[in-house]
């Protein structure tokens, strides 16, 4: 038993609500890297270099910026050959946090498929990092970690009581995923922002199969 | 949406496995009141003044005093109306953050039945403050946790993503009780320690229908 040590884990970074999901998306419509910052005024002087700026705080993207956190802002853009500064309220700090950890790659339900075979492929211990919603613990990135565990459980065998809660979570929620992510606070509060699409977009499997991993602080396409 | 803040909410003190279980317990077989603190030392210094004591770290006890976390050690004492100082290593600092809520009560399977009842009469805002294990969550206490969102489900609505994770993994975990609580990363440490009967009688249901409260610092009992 025990905790695994970062430095000695792949670290999957996940915040399905909507970074890790754009992220997927930026990656596979030909974007060359995105840099993860965490605060808006780094992100802002990328802006000021000539960088693409992504920026969303408590869910709405911030005035002045190319891109918030929507997947679809990603999916009607030019993005070949691109680079792009970006901040999410969630999902770049647990990429900050993760640094040290052998890799650092990107987890959605968009890549969840080619994401699991990569990581069955590469056999070393992995944390399924939940970003959650400032400290908290949020349904959907419970849920895909809860699908992890089911994709990896032939190959490894989980060490912490959360990840046992996740993947019972989503076998329970499997059953009823409509009124469980109905009922998140997260759904609530894009609901609330009228983003109802990007919900269902981010819930949608195996839509942009590539691996945005993490390499000299940039995230670059893996395959 | 949002959190409660705890000064408007009663704090169910979930430590299922010992902690929690124990007191109830020990309010049950009449000991007066539990002084519970946060260090092994200034429970040294109770017991120093005559009272009794109980100190346990790491699932052990702690050598010198009278109980460690064992609810058979208080099923086997003479408690009446005796005042017992007494430290663990998560449930004690639960109690102790939860300083300044409306009100703090004690939480196991033993109490489960008249604590609802009592949680649903009271009709105030609840938070479940579940221990788990040196800040991770843990397969007991996030079971205990779901048991009570389903027994208050008429009354109240989950107000966080943790109570409906928690409720799915109780709903999943019925079915399979016996795998998960063998599987869970306190039971392995338990069986380590060789305590099994431990960790079965933590899971029983009603066997002390008492609820202890905190006053002046102090567990005492309140039905």
């Amino acid at each position: 038993m025990g905790q695994f040590r970062h430095q000695e884990s792949i670290i999957v970074v996940i915040d399905i609500f909507r970074a890790t999901t754009s992220m997927c998306v930026a990656i596979d419509r030909g974007a060359r890297s995105l840099i993860p910052v965490v605060s808006v005024e780094e992100c802002q002087a990328y802006k000021e270099q000539g960088f693409l700026a992504a920026a969303e705080r408590n869910g709405e993207m911030v005035p002045g910026f190319d891109f918030g956190n929507s997947p679809y802002s990603y999916l009607e853009a030019d993005l070949k050959g691109k680079d792009i500064a970006i901040t999410t309220t969630n999902g770049t700090r647990a990429i900050d946090i993760s640094k040290g950890a052998i890799d650092i790659v990107i987890g959605s339900f968009a890549n969840i498929s080619v994401l699991s075979k990569y990581l069955i492929d590469r056999n070393e211990n992995i944390i399924l990092l939940c970003s959650g919603w400032k400290d908290r613990i949020n349904l959907e990135d419970t849920l895909y970690a809860g699908a992890m565990v089911r994709n990896l459980r032939k190959w490894f065998r989980p060490q912490e009581d959360a990840a046992l809660v996740a993947e019972a979570f989503f076998q329970r929620a499997s059953i009823r995923k409509r009124y469980y992510i109905r009922n998140s606070s997260h759904t609530k509060r894009l609901i609330h922002l009228n983003i109802q699409k990007d919900v269902k977009y981010c819930l949608q499997q195996d839509t942009h199969p590539v691996i945005p991993i993490l390499r000299d602080g940039r995230l670059v396409k893996l395959v």
